[in-house]
């Protein structure tokens, strides 16, 4: 539970709020990169923080993140004009580079001087991971890139898909780093059903409700679900969660009782504005291999991915359906009824509202990972505010691993997976 | 004409608002008993005063009518399953009974005594004439059940429809008493036409302008539309408005020049949130007689229902299609060229706007019932404000029937129809 | 740029605003004349500066203009009667004529002097150039009537078109005074396309950028976009802005290097409410001749008109579908890849929001036709908060002509183009 103040500080993201200065110290996924698919071609909008912005690619194949509209009278450079290194503006010709630097000015004498003192809103960008990311706070406060191993490896190694998501960033991060959900709502009810879910013969589910355990890091924390799964020992969940809005999770046993594999998955959460966010979803090999098409598959169309998404990345299962919730499908196959383990989760966040109302909860044990995150976000507003770094802006990141097995209920998870969950 | 200060106060029902607190002294239907046809049917939403609520009927056919969100982590329990007595939030397993008492989670150990410390908002319920009813307001306040006669007489002589009104209640209210309207919003203008509508060769549409006259009572009032129809004497209605919102109107004559029956019809009209309402519709025989197919049809199709409703509820003559309305019908068959008696009142109070702006009218003789509805309501929020019972929170109007009639025109139709006004 | 305050009070035009109270000086278009094409037909909304109205013709022809709400209880007049000689309410039957003047009700007595003592909200109006004209101010203040001399020409020499556009008036009222961006957002990139927009083989498309010369007037003013041609000297464009938001353009060279014609064009943009307005557009031949069906097809399908209008008199390229944008045609055919030259400029004024940000901007030379309106329009609501009347009420603008023409590089446009812009 929070109080009002607490929820607002921690929800609003818009420039000049604690939190919105908070966000603007990190690398954040802006687009995919495959939504610019080659140079000159066209520019989209973005939505970040609350500031519209455009997108482009210009004749060299840098990307440009430039404010949507034009300093001149406030055109929309999406209508711009993708050409020669720059894009222009339709109105009146003013045309900008990838920095921000107006080039040209058509209805101004060719011997103008004026193009060189106009200058628009530009953010640095760096592509990676099949992402582009961009940096949106101050200059002298930008931390390295986000070199994820994710990132990091060939893209063969790699999916990394996006949805939009109608609600505030910060209930869909606590969807993400809360492991106890993971066996309730994402559970298959049936033993025959092949519908998206976890099976119901899986530690997991057959497993009590986990213990949490919260080690906090210079970039945010790790933690562990730890069920008791009887004799064999301890089921370890081993998650991280990297601030601002990172969350990755092992998947090396899978969830529907396939042979372990070398994959972790997790996600990025980026406010669009205060009652929209952006969702990152993405998995990778970490052993060196690609990805397998049936890994790929798996990711999209059996349930971990978005599923269908249409061209402005909502998902075709969505609010304004009620998830296509299937009552008779809820009372036999799965927990929810509902089509699609990414699905669920968005669903579930969604329905609290465009802005959960964190003073009405009363929260249980297994919240823990949800209640720390919250410290430190807050904990980061009152840094920022106070002229310092909040965690998460060096590169101790880089070496993160999740990573599941199963321990002899007397051995700490911490030390165990000390080495797989930071292996370098 | 109202001041701005006494529309707000009538007008605004949320929680903590004086009219809110006026109608939380009451039972209220929240919805049809048939939207929850069986045990552990699906949970369905119900907004009501501002309230998103979600109503469930439990295995032993127990409806329950708890806040949407489930008190863990505000996930809508609309999503839930509904399964061995209790709703369960599909995110973390709470589970809650048609009281509100938790009593599981699957998220805490199976030892744990939480559960026995979480309890919901919930609010009481009773089926009774086809309807759920609920009281939202304190315990210690509960009146008596709504035994309307209407709702104590055996289904079959019953009918109960329901639709969403996108306008404030008190508008919609207003029409439902003002029987001036009746003869010139839903006349017929042709002799010919079959369109639903009151015929012109009524002594309804014959009459003159009628007067009013209001005869205040303990529950509410009841009161006369009174029409010189010359030599026969006076054309008499006699209704009851019954607090907060209930219209009880006479059907004895019919409105299409048919043979006299013994049937009474009426409205409650539900705030859903200040700019919108639920409108219940009913008819019943009072004679101890089951309608006929031919009064059903009547009441859906043939006008005086909602017509075709849509699976929420709304009409599809609505506000964003301008009900349909027909110039050409308008010229020549009916006084609205819209169709349906009740669709015409849904049409024209819709019309005025979400909310009327009733600084601004200008009231006239034949308004009188809505003049003492709108002073009685505004008493009611002095008097519940300073701690007393509103009025109609007895069981007086358990006695009630609405009653038309010709009489003398040197007689009192308050003394004549006593005895058929109130007949136990 | 401006400041917020001064953006603000530019952009404001409700009942009571200081912009509003400039609108409210001057006879403004409501609607087409052909909207309410004969006697007793239906009624249609009408919202203008905020207000929400209802115009209708009565049975003698005459045009009424009242506000949308029966000022008995509110209810839309819109479904209101339109026979002998008045509009009625449906809801009570009240009546009134185009001055507003309560004719009857009929939930009154026969012999009530009640109506006698209600009169509702009725602005005069004047049928003139196809239009409806109102006045909504002081009934001591009103002007002369609109006799622009595209008014006054035979139907047969004028066409007349509206279309709804989703921004402030302002934006759009700058794009219509803003003759630089004319060879730009319009150009073709093509010689070869047959695609609306002005041809790159034209003095206005080879120029330089014009330079801006304005000539206030007690109208508002007229000024000219000054284009070096070299040696055939300058390319000039004489405009008029007329107080508070016509602008009259040279039609005569034609922009698609047709024959000369002697052609005026122009547009009023009247507010709907602050974030939408109502462009009029019209075109008429000042040389005692009838427009051809040449003419007639260009302003209306080859892109000077509107394109496509739906019956809500938006367009069918419009905000919600980024007006239609072609990439590919905007690589190679058109500047902006948008059809229809009144398109692309709805698209750019649209694009910049429902009220443009013009505390960002950074005006450039040839925005000086801008920058003066501005000045103006603020000084006139200094002028009417003072008790003055604004500029544009008396009767000079009755004599304008918009004229282009090439002049030898050291004549003055004022000068020699004087008995051309003011013929009479």
């Amino acid at each position: 539970m929070l109080t009002r103040e607490d929820n607002e500080t921690l929800t609003r993201t818009d420039e000049g709020t604690p939190m919105g200065e908070v966000m603007r110290r990190y690398w954040l996924p802006a687009l995919l990169a495959s939504e610019l698919p080659e140079p000159d071609c066209p520019p989209i909008r973005v939505k970040l923080l609350g500031e519209q912005l455009v997108a482009f690619r210009d004749t060299e194949g840098k990307v440009g993140l430039l404010s949507e509209f034009c300093p001149h009278r406030m055109t929309s450079l999406f209508f711009g004009r993708n050409e020669e290194s720059g894009l222009r503006c339709v109105y009146h010709g003013w045309k900008f580079d990838v920095s921000g630097n107006c080039l040209d000015m058509m209805n101004e004498p060719s011997d103008s001087d004026y193009p060189s003192k106009i200058k628009t809103t530009s953010y640095p960008v760096v592509e990676m991971g099949d992402l582009i990311w961009t940096y949106m706070g101050p200059e002298e406060k930008q931390p390295p890139l986000p070199k994820f191993e994710w990132t990091q490896v060939p893209e063969s190694h790699r999916l990394v898909t996006k949805n939009w998501q109608e609600c505030n960033w910060l209930q869909a991060l606590e969807g993400g780093i809360d492991t106890a959900h993971a066996p309730i709502l994402h559970r298959r009810i049936s033993d025959t059903t092949k519908r998206p879910g976890i099976s119901i013969s899986t530690n997991l589910v057959k497993g009590e409700a986990p213990s949490l355990e919260v080690d906090r890091t210079d970039y945010g924390y790790r933690y562990a679900g730890i069920r008791d799964i009887g004799e064999k020992g301890n089921l370890i969940r081993g998650y991280h969660y990297v601030m601002p809005s990172h969350q990755l999770r092992p998947l090396q046993f899978g969830l529907q009782g396939q042979e372990p594999r070398q994959l972790i998955a997790g996600h990025v959460w980026v406010p669009m504005d205060d009652e929209n966010c952006m969702v990152y979803n993405w998995v990778y090999n970490f052993g060196g291999q690609p990805l397998t098409d049936g890994d790929r598959e798996e990711e999209i169309q059996l349930g971990r991915g978005p599923g269908e998404v249409l061209p402005d990345f909502r998902t075709r299962r969505n609010k304004s359906n009620d998830w296509m919730i299937d009552r008779q499908v809820q009372k036999t196959e799965t927990f929810t009824g509902i089509e699609g383990i990414n699905i669920q989760d968005q669903a579930i966040q969604e329905s609290m509202g465009p802005i959960a109302d964190r003073t009405k909860e009363n929260l249980s044990a297994s919240d823990l990972a949800i209640v720390i995150a919250r410290r430190m976000l807050i904990g980061a507003a009152s840094t920022v505010a106070d002229g310092g770094d909040p965690p998460g802006t060096g590169d101790s990141y880089y070496n993160v691993r999740a990573i599941d097995g199963i321990l002899p209920k007397d051995v700490d998870w911490k030390d165990a997976l000390e080495s797989q969950m930071y292996p370098h």
